[in-house]
């Protein structure tokens, strides 16, 4: 008999996904939306890797390829790993596939229905909607802002029970922005070794610090034992498109997923793979240089935004947002959002898409260009000015 | 504490992918292997499909895109199904993804672990490989040489029972080279109808036809009911390395489906999918030509094969390969693929990587240059020559 399955129950998707078909309706309306909802960058890919990519489909590198990822960008990761983080995996450490398919495809791997994983909260809605789906129990550690948005080893310890599979951290994190201290990193990665649980450090922002610097919880293991590093060229090297990151990890392990990968997909893109190869190898003056451009954006909208009465922000050390806190609106930031959207012409997501610890904040991605995060400001200031005249009446 | 979950002691992966790394390795020791095992044309992909996707890349189509497929490529999708099959399905019908991953996709929608999946033999050992790690029963039906590999109703029937969710078709068949007529589509449809289970057409070699023409289970419900369509445009269209397809079936199971494919991995590349189009859309005559030169291959392969002795081989109506039975050279299909690649240095793939019934044959992609086929089967006739010789003596 034709049902579906269970699973089929479970799925929750992305949020922003929906939010960005309402959106597709409303630009079809005519009206000049603002985007400042999905964390992609406003800005080109860089030329010598569209050139790399190009130059690759004319090289006829359109046929199947090795379902691990090609050896030259295994390598050339290899390499970048120890120029960023200061050891170097071996080949077999390392599995190419879709950044964000590796959440999925570690969680299968090192959990059964029922396991724990632990995230902190606010995080990314992929790992919510991923241990749903999955049946999977989620452990909460909220963030607070008076901490900075920052985790803490003595908030996670008491949450480790026999169940616990794996601890998920983020740093940059999405959609707060903080970054991790080397002793915190450093807490973290002893905790996970003398409980013996697995450590996903979501390195996806790396790249995109501020201020400080990126500290890796790899540091320990060297991704030997437990700690299997997600990182992708989307955020850091401005090619979301691509759809291509990396994980680093445990041999066996890695063996694993790639065997599921495998499975499932058979191999990514390897026009693509070279790409990402350039991306690496080659010039990184281009790609700083945009980052320097992000810091400046950040700048100016956190002066804009706390410029707003009833909004505050703290300065995000590193990723693509400001996680504004919206409280002494008054709104929740699902009405804070919902308002913006149809008064004000600006997308932005509430908090609570990144967990319940998210209500009384929005996201902004702020990687757009200047004078639209002005506009942006202007018509935010607007909107809720006009909602306080309305609410004197 | 530190596990693998149980799923990945069911992991198979894709056979084919060992063998793949054996030949590396051979190869590295300086070997001149002839590749006959793997399912992709040796040829470059077509210019005008290279050159859309280029300038997709020259567009910034660099950015996240809808998960559930450009509209553009759906909406050249829903007017190639009417093209080709005589309706046209409803946008919302069509999921653009990876045409490998839809079976993993669909088959975790219809069925939960214990259920029943029908799958004909031989038959795509991908099927298997998803079936294993699901731990999903998988019901087998043999396709004999003597019926042509041709899949009949009456022998699926008594395999459905309660637990049955899906009856998997391919039809031009993968290994065998099968090609289902009207009536033996048509009855497929109305049985799966009667019996009210899903209905997986694998239609992913339905361009490559030498012979008759293909027909769709399809054309009883259009995909509005049970039946679910997989085509992409790596076969038909030489592009493995673009790994896109697609999925038409009932909306709400498309969606759901959708959800999935979001929840892992957000979307599909955007300049990868503007090569798609360009492949619906544009020049047909260059892929009928080359479809042309597919079959004058088949043409000469099989005059040669049948040439050796112990050697028979049918001919394929569609698909890249011929399935040629080895039984009276005495030796099993591992043994025969592996003697091959060791004393001939020819890589082609034993019968059984397409399940048991595929024990006496094995499986040559023929898509090749006509000199390398003419060598292989030299190589192939003088390596049983001498394995003769030597066991006269």
């Amino acid at each position: 008999m034709k049902t579906f399955s269970k699973l089929t129950g479970r799925l929750l998707g992305q949020p922003m996904f929906h939010l960005l078909e309402k959106i597709e309706r409303f630009k079809k309306a005519g009206r000049d939306i603002i985007h400042l909802e999905i964390g992609d960058a406003d800005f080109r890919a860089h030329q010598h890797i569209i050139d790399a990519t190009k130059n690759a489909l004319d090289a006829d590198k359109t046929h199947y390829v090795n379902s691990m990822g090609l050896n030259e960008l295994r390598d050339a990761i290899c390499e970048y790993t120890l120029q960023t983080l200061d050891f170097r995996p071996r080949r077999e450490q390392v599995l190419v596939m879709p950044a964000h398919a590796i959440i999925d495809t570690l969680i299968r791997c090192v959990a059964n229905p029922g396991d724990e994983i632990i995230c902190p909260e606010p995080g990314f809605s992929s790992y919510h909607a991923v241990l749903t789906y999955l049946n999977l129990k989620k452990t909460s550690i909220p963030l607070k802002e008076e901490n900075k948005f920052c985790l803490q080893a003595a908030d996670i310890e008491p949450k480790i029970h026999d169940h616990t599979r794996l601890l998920i951290i983020t740093s940059p994190n999405n959609p707060t922005g903080s970054v991790l201290s080397k002793k915190q990193v450093r807490d973290i990665a002893l905790l996970c070794q003398q409980k013996d649980i697995y450590l996903l450090s979501d390195e996806i922002y790396s790249r995109v610090i501020y201020e400080g610097q990126h500290y890796s919880c790899s540091f320990l293991d060297q991704c030997r034992e437990r700690t299997i590093i997600l990182n992708g060229f989307g955020k850091s090297f401005s090619m979301p498109g691509w759809r291509l990151g990396y994980a680093i990890g445990p041999v066996d392990l890695i063996q694993k997923m790639g065997l599921l990968f495998q499975t499932i997909y058979s191999c990514c893109s390897p026009f693509n793979q070279y790409g990402a190869i350039e991306a690496l190898t080659g010039n990184q003056e281009v790609v700083e240089a945009r980052i320097k451009t992000y810091k400046s954006l950040r700048d100016f909208i956190l002066s804009e935004i706390n410029d707003i009465p009833g909004i505050t922000c703290t300065a995000p050390k590193g990723a693509f947002y400001i996680f504004p806190n919206i409280k002494e609106t008054g709104l929740t930031s699902a009405a804070f959002a919902d308002y913006m959207l149809k008064k004000a012409d600006v997308a932005l997501l509430p908090g609570t898409h990144f967990g319940q610890t998210g209500e009384g904040y929005v996201r902004i991605c702020f990687t757009k260009k200047q004078d639209e995060l002005h506009r942006a400001c202007e018509r935010i200031r607007n909107a809720l000015k006009e909602r306080v005249q309305c609410d004197q009446f």
